[in-house]
C-alpha cells in the first residue's frame, strides 16, 4: 500500500519513491495518470512508471507562494487579507464529505458583501496548506509579507488553521517588532459553507481589528459557543483548549484584550497601541529548537536523541517545573555545551517555580531557565526567534525576559 | 560542580560518579564524609574518596519500601493510608525555607485526632519519592500493595505528589479491575505546616471516601480556591491544570463523579459501586511505551528516535488529531513493524476525529489509533498497562476502547 497517493502530490513536493526496488527522491515536476516526473539532486529528470512504484513518502510538502490577488472598493480604511490555508479556507465536498481547500483569492472573500460594507479589502493567498504541516520557514515567509503590508500602514488579518494558530501568532509577535498597523490572525472550526460556521463573523470581526489602532498581533475568534460575541486574545498568551468547539481559543494566564459584539463593534481592555518607534522585521527563525513534555517513565535517551542534535530545548514540565531527578546531570551536560534549556509547565495555567522544592533547586544549579507563566508553545516559538537573531548568551538572557506580553509578573494562585 | 551533592544521595541509589579520571557506576552502600562506598556491577565494593570526586550522576533513585506502620483506633471503617511522598508528606524547614519530606508514618498522621474521629486508621509509608521520580516500577509495586489492602476490604488513601498524581491513578484504574474497596488518591499543594495548606482538609475528605460504597479509583482535591469543599474525579479523566493553585485539579471532558462539602459530607454524582464481581490485579506494566506532543517544525529524527526503541506511541497531536503530512509514511511504517501509535489531543478538551480532515484520514490509513476524547496522560499509563498483561493484538483492541470511563461517547462541541 502506497502511504501518500499519487493524486495527493502536488508540482514542487519532495518526495521518496520505491522504484523497481530503487529509492530515488526528487522533486516532484510532473505527473499523470501513468509516469510521475522526477528532478533527482543531481539535476536528471526521471520518469517513473506508476505501477511499479512499491511505495510513496513525502519528504517536504512544496512552499507555494501564488501570486494572484483580489481587490475589493469599499467604504473604511484598507485592509490585506493573507490566505495561509485551514478551515477557514475550506469548503465541504459534499459528493465525498472530505473539507477540500479553496483555491483562489476570489473564494477568500466569500463574505464580498459585508466585506465592502467595512472597507477596502485585499486578498492573497500566501501559502495554502493545512496548518499542522506548518513549520519555521513558512513563518519566515509569512513575516516578511505581514511586514511589508503593516510597513505601508495597511492592517493585515492572516486567515489560518486553528491547529497551529497560536504558534504563528506568538512566531509573528516576536518577529515584527512595533508593527506599523494591527495584525490579527484567525480561523474557523466550521468550514464556511456549513450552517453553524464561525469563519464569516470571525473574518468581519478580525477586519475591523485590523482598521484600529492595535499595535500587536492578536487572534480573533468566537467567545461562547452562541457565537454571538469575538474575543480579541494577545497572540502570545493563546491556546486551542477545545478540539472542535467554535469557542475553542482562550487566553491563558492573563485577560484577552478586547471584545467583539454582534455589530462588530470593539471593545479594547488594556491592549498595546501602534507607538510609532521604528518597526523592525526579524526574518530568521533557528529550526533547531525542540519542545517537550516530560512524563512519568521518560527515558534519558529521548532527552539525548533531542538534545544532542539541538540548539536549544523547552520542556514543560510537571507542576511547578518538574522532571525527574534523574535527568539533571544530563541537562547539567547540555546546558555546559552551550545548549539553552527553558523550564514550562505542563498544568499550562500558573507559573513556574523552581524555588520551591530541591528538584527545581538542582534545575537551577544545572543552568535551566525558568519561563515564568510563559505557555510551553509559546517559549518554543520564542526560543527559536531568538536563537535565529541573537547570539546565545543574548538569547539566554532574553528568553526569561518578557518581550510581548509572553510573562506575567503577578503570580497568580 | 557536582550536579548531585552526596549529602542528596540515599543509600540503594544507582550512581555514576567520576574519580580520578575513571568512570564508575554502582549502587551506594554507604557514605561519610570522606568517603563514599560504592557494590559495583561485578559484585566488588569500591571505596572512593569524595574529594577526588569530579563528577556525580543519579541514575535511579533507590527503591524504598519501608515496613514501618502507625495504627490508630478509631470509631468507623478502617482505612489504610498508604504514603507514598509528595508535598502532602512534607513541611517547611524554615531555617532553610526548603520543603522537606516527612519521614515516618507517625508524621502521615499529623491530622491524627481528627481521623480518629472518622475511624481505625493504618498507615504506612509504601514508599517516599518527589512524585515527579515516578514511573511504572513504582506503580507496579503501589498496585500490589494496594490490590493486598482492597482485597481484605479495607478502603485505601494514597497519598501522592500532585506532579503526576493523575498518572498514577490511572495506572491504579486499570492495573485493579473490580475493587473491593474504594481506592482514593490525595496530595496537597501546600505542606501541612502551611495557614493555606489543603493537606489535613483532603485527607479526611479522602478516607470519608475511602470508606464508602465506592468500587473505582478516585482523586479528591479542593474543589475552588476558598477551600469549602472538595471534589472526587475520577481517576482516569483528571489533570493537574494549575502549578499552584489548591483546585489546580480539574476532571477533563467529563463531570466530576462527587463532592465533599466543609461537613464532610459526601453527594456522589453518577459513579461505580463495589460491584461484587471478582476483582484482579493485573501485576505488569510495559516500560517501552512513550507520550510526545506534536508541534509545528518537530523533526522526524525526534519520532525515529523514540518509535524505533519503544514498542508503543501516543501522540498528543493539534487540534482533531494531527500531525505534519511528512510524518504519516514513517507513522506507517512503525505500525507495519508491530507498533502502536494512538492518537490523542493537546487541546485536552474534545475528542479527536480522524474523519474530517485529509490528514487525519490518512492517519487512519497508516494504522494510527483514534483514542476519542481520552487524555494524553492517561492513553500513555493505558498503553503501558496494555502492553503490559495483553498480547499486541488485544491492546490495539482494547486501547480505544473504553474500560473504566477513560474515553466517552458522547461527542461533545
Amino acid at each position: 500500500m502506497l502511504c501518500m497517493k499519487v493524486q495527493d502530490l502536488e508540482f514542487g513536493d519532495e518526495i521518496e519513491v520505491k522504484w523497481k526496488r530503487m529509492v530515488l527522491k526528487g522533486i516532484l515536476v510532473s505527473k499523470d495518470s501513468e509516469f510521475l516526473n522526477l528532478k533527482l539532486k543531481n539535476g536528471y529528470n526521471l520518469s517513473l512508471d506508476i505501477s511499479k512504484v512499491t511505495s510513496l513518502k513525502l519528504i517536504e510538502k512544496k512552499i507555494n507562494i501564488p501570486t494572484e490577488r483580489k481587490s475589493i472598493k469599499g467604504k473604511g480604511k484598507r485592509v490585506s487579507i493573507l490566505g495561509t490555508g485551514g478551515t477557514i479556507a475550506s469548503y465541504v465536498d459534499y459528493a465525498t464529505g472530505a473539507v477540500k481547500p479553496l483555491e483562489t483569492a476570489q473564494d477568500v472573500l466569500y463574505a464580498e458583501p459585508e466585506l465592502q460594507e467595512l472597507g477596502d479589502i485585499d486578498a492573497e493567498i500566501v501559502f495554502n496548506i493545512f496548518s499542522e504541516d506548518m513549520n519555521s520557514k513558512y513563518w519566515e515567509i509569512l513575516a516578511k509579507k505581514v511586514f511589508e503590508k503593516t510597513s505601508n500602514g495597511e492592517g493585515v488579518v492572516v486567515t489560518h488553521g486553528t491547529d497551529t494558530m497560536s504558534f504563528t501568532s506568538s512566531a509573528l509577535s516576536f518577529m515584527i517588532d512595533n508593527p506599523e498597523a494591527p495584525i490579527v490572525l484567525t480561523g474557523s472550526q466550521r468550514s464556511s459553507d456549513r450552517p453553524s460556521s464561525d469563519a464569516h463573523f470571525n473574518l468581519l470581526g478580525s477586519v475591523k481589528v485590523a482598521q484600529s489602532d492595535l499595535g500587536e498581533v492578536a487572534v480573533v475568534m468566537h467567545s461562547t459557543s452562541s457565537g454571538n460575541s469575538l474575543t480579541i486574545h494577545r497572540g502570545v498568551n493563546v491556546r486551542k483548549m477545545h478540539t472542535s468547539r467554535r469557542d475553542a481559543f482562550k487566553s491563558i494566564n492573563s485577560e484577552p484584550i478586547g471584545t467583539i459584539d454582534s455589530n462588530l463593534s470593539i471593545k479594547f481592555a488594556e491592549y498595546r497601541k501602534i507607538n510609532g518607534k521604528p518597526s523592525k522585521l526579524y526574518e530568521k527563525m533557528n529550526e533547531k529548537v525542540s519542545l517537550i513534555y516530560y512524563y512519568p517513565g521518560m527515558d534519558k535517551e529521548i532527552l539525548y536523541g533531542i538534545c544532542e542534535r539541538k540548539d536549544g530545548m523547552i520542556i514543560a514540565g510537571t507542576g511547578l517545573g518538574h522532571v525527574s531527578n534523574t535527568f539533571i546531570s544530563d541537562l547539567e551536560g547540555f546546558v555546559k555545551d552551550g545548549k539553552i534549556i527553558g523550564m514550562t509547565s505542563q498544568c499550562l495555567n500558573g507559573s513556574v517555580n523552581l524555588d520551591v522544592y530541591s528538584t527545581g533547586r538542582r534545575l537551577t544549579g544545572a543552568g535551566v531557565i525558568s519561563l515564568g507563566d510563559m505557555l510551553p508553545e509559546v517559549a518554543y516559538v520564542k526560543l527559536s526567534f531568538l536563537l535565529g537573531n541573537f547570539t546565545v548568551e543574548e538569547s539566554k538572557l532574553l528568553l526569561n525576559r518578557n518581550l510581548k506580553g509572553e510573562i506575567h509578573d503577578r503570580r497568580r494562585e
